[in-house]
């Protein structure tokens, strides 16, 4: 098996990789004046996907996804991946006259790969009860221009990019209709579904949005939208030593999710940042939206990290995103 | 808990590592002229270890001395370790008077980890009804000065540090006290059974010898013996493009171990090297002793990869070490 997907990564040597698969270890050179950014996720079945409702193929994408979106929060580039997969031995074998289970996830994960520049440098392959992938994403950043979740000052604005609430929208139609088994024909489901359905099985980091905000020099602190609004905002206040105020009406909530899944959905994987409030930014950036969201205060002692304002005055917002341990 | 694994890590800056835990990525730089070598190791309970039988220590332990020797194999120097660890939620709890096993587990990690000078940068933690820890290694090593897998030439002699089949032995009498739980006070296992579960339970990866190979410039091709010399010389000599004779009678075999478990037992994490014949080789590199047990042959089509030469003449040694699918 390793031979097979070692056929299809091939020896790449090239934008910081000097060896790939094949020894004890891979081999990786940043360009001169830039560091490596490296992250871990851990992806797990029926906690951070479902084998009988998600493909091989959308379990690949992803687990890279994950990785790729905390490259982006950095304004890294890819440049190589790793990924160590668990699973039992009949994943490893051809149903019928389908692939095996193994092969179409890396179908979904070596397509994401190729789109977003980061090949397959290693990983492991480990016989488990359990379905479960850990990925690895190492990327290049310019020496000391990495953006990070702790540099927002107080009067910085917050934006974020896209829309919100969207993933966990399309979760929630997912498991409607996996439950209830109607799905049809793809060609039956409404356009604006499988946008919706798209938001959480395709999801596509903001790479290209990431880079431009570290080529600028315009963000403070970015983080990206993981676990959800309310969480990853306290992780960015709390990192900054800050406080942050986040305006409801502005928020760009995907059009058939609710305020609800926008603020504490997670898996969205847009950027959250912090830039000066008289910094000049385009209300797009490389094709996606920028929405201003809220601003950055002053944390006072024993008060919220984060507050949200509506027509009906503020309240602080718990962070009740993504849980580690439920 | 990401808080405590933080406090005990500390946001440290030395050796290559710009940013540790606490945001989206860790942030490395080689030193000028190194390059990076990057591993990652899955463990998996059932699999690689048994609950009932390793201490959380001793899991922590085994869990990055997997990963460091894939580093010594490449003659690296340790940088930082990740480690991504889904475990179930009763073992991030306290047991009674007992500290929690995840605690237990990052003592025995991170004692190995300040032995190693491989600080922990990050990682990822999730619930999971199956314990596991997947461990990445970066390692830092001269460009273009690793040791390969695949340099191996016709006429090289084959090497290998310490003695052979120590922790297979060390396994089976550990599952053996375990059966019949024999096993009293630590103080009354005599010491030679207490050198032989630590073969098994507390590996020592041979980074000091990795280093001076690299270097030295004297190994052309090597590997770590984590599955097994007669599956590790495999994958060498596939590598290289060569096949290798080993001599029998001239094999380390640990003291309290059997021919089999030297040839086949994995995990005694030693390093086996091929040097030219002619090159002037220490009987012991940093403290362990260097062993000649063979040497590199021409492939013939057809033929094995690995010959066991014995008194009785020579035998095929086929590949019967770890299998990651058994």
């Amino acid at each position: 098996m390793i031979r097979r997907i070692r056929a299809r990564t091939g020896r790449l040597t090239r934008g910081g990789l000097s060896l790939g698969i094949g020894d004890d270890c891979a081999l990786l050179r940043p360009r001169p004046g830039e560091e490596f950014a490296v992250t871990t996720d851990l992806s797990i079945a029926g906690r951070h996907f479902e084998l009988d409702m998600h493909s091989p193929q959308v379990v690949g994408h992803r687990t890279l996804a994950r990785g790729l979106s905390d490259l982006a929060a950095m304004g890294a580039r890819p440049v190589v991946a790793f990924v160590s997969l668990g699973l039992p031995r009949e994943l490893t074998l051809k149903q019928g006259q389908k692939r095996a289970w193994v092969d179409q996830f890396y179908d979904g994960l070596l397509a994401l790969a190729d789109a977003y520049k980061s090949p397959l440098a290693g990983g492991d392959l480990a016989e488990s009860p359990l379905t479960l992938a850990d990925i690895v994403l190492v990327g290049s950043v310019p020496k000391d221009k990495a953006l990070l979740r702790s540099g927002a000052r107080v009067g910085d604005a917050l934006y974020v990019t896209g829309r919100l609430g969207g993933a966990a929208a399309g979760l929630a139609r997912l498991v409607e209709l996996t439950r209830t088994r109607s799905w049809g024909r793809p060609s039956a489901i409404p356009k604006k579904m499988r946008d919706l359905l798209a938001a959480h099985l395709h999801p596509l980091p903001r790479i290209a949005q990431g880079l431009w905000l570290q080529r600028k020099g315009l963000a403070t602190a970015a983080i990206d939208l993981s676990d959800g609004l309310s969480t990853d905002l306290s992780h960015l206040c709390e990192e900054s030593g800050v406080a942050a105020e986040v305006d409801a009406a502005a928020l760009p909530v995907h059009p058939l999710a609710s305020l609800e899944q926008a603020l504490h959905g997670g898996e969205d994987y847009e950027l959250l940042f912090a830039a000066p409030a008289r910094a000049k930014l385009r209300r797009e950036i490389a094709g996606v939206p920028v929405t201003r969201i809220g601003r950055i205060v002053r944390r006072r002692s024993g008060g919220p990290a984060v507050t949200l304002r509506t027509d009906q005055g503020s309240v602080p917002l718990a962070p009740r995103g993504w849980q580690h341990f439920s």
